[in-house]
């Protein structure tokens, strides 16, 4: 669980994929664990993660008072964990011992990292003016981490009702884009 | 290219893992398509997506005036022509003519689908109201069509500088999640 710093201009190739991550938030001393899939980048540098989290979820209020967040993303290995966090609420489950993860302390913000995960991303709020609306928040990306031990991670995809796309194969193409 | 209607309450289950899109566009008899990675779904249904296009794009302009597009999901077969889309600008060439596109008439919008993609879906703006500080649309998927011969239709998911992830295989999770 060696974790590396990771440039914050190269976040956007973590998030850009689609990945399902685990949103870790903490207060009062109680970590919290959710399992989402709704994000998009917005912004190269710094990062900007637009992101929605519904009212429904324990998250929500925690989110809005702590402005602060880690954005986890894991790979096949923890599947089971993140379909757990997915069917389970922190207002009733400490999910980190519930699904055996080991929180860590973050450089920057309260919320904690998973060890298991091989990227996680110390967030805070920069916007909620657009969560009553459409449940989204603005998140940017205050410092990043990376296992650098993991050279083709193979994240998870949600398609739905338990059904997920596992990474595979990474192609080259020529390309102009960033 | 034999298209089937889509359900909508199934859209987020094409948007949510995260793939490379072309959008399609059409002014003035026009057509264009712009390579695009930064989307998210934020409501089931009606399906709603929110979608960065930058400023710079030949799209934006597009977007603003005629409030209405097709989401187009591209398949590895099509990567050439996703990082050819992605590398050019609809200001000085017709796209489809030079990456042998087929556009096909949509049945509630202007813009064309891309026969050659095996998921496509017609939207129209309903919120620009973020497109000037965050240069994020908000659409809603009116109507979606798939190609019902494509079993397990392996995605792009960008990760950078001309680098694509491919979709793997999909694995079932015990989950309670929609």
């Amino acid at each position: 669980m060696k974790k590396k710093s990771f440039p914050l201009s190269r976040v956007y190739g973590l998030l850009e994929p689609g990945p399902v991550v685990l949103i870790t938030t903490s207060r009062k001393g109680r970590h919290n664990i959710m399992t989402q899939s709704w994000h998009t980048m917005i912004e190269f540098e710094p990062p900007l993660v637009a992101c929605v989290i519904s009212n429904g979820n324990y998250t929500f209020d925690i989110l809005k008072t702590t402005r602060e967040c880690v954005i986890n993303i894991p790979t096949v290995e923890l599947a089971r964990q993140v379909a757990g966090c997915g069917n389970t609420s922190g207002r009733r489950l400490d999910k980190f011992k519930a699904f055996a993860l080991t929180a860590l302390d973050a450089s920057m913000v309260g919320a904690p990292l998973i060890g298991e995960c091989y990227a996680n991303l110390e967030c805070k709020v920069i916007d909620s003016s657009m969560s009553s609306k459409y449940l989204l928040f603005i998140l940017e990306v205050l410092k990043a981490w990376v296992d650098p031990s993991r050279k083709n991670p193979r994240t998870l995809h949600h398609r739905g009702r338990g059904a997920f796309m596992v990474a595979g194969k990474t192609i080259e193409v020529a390309s102009k884009m960033k």
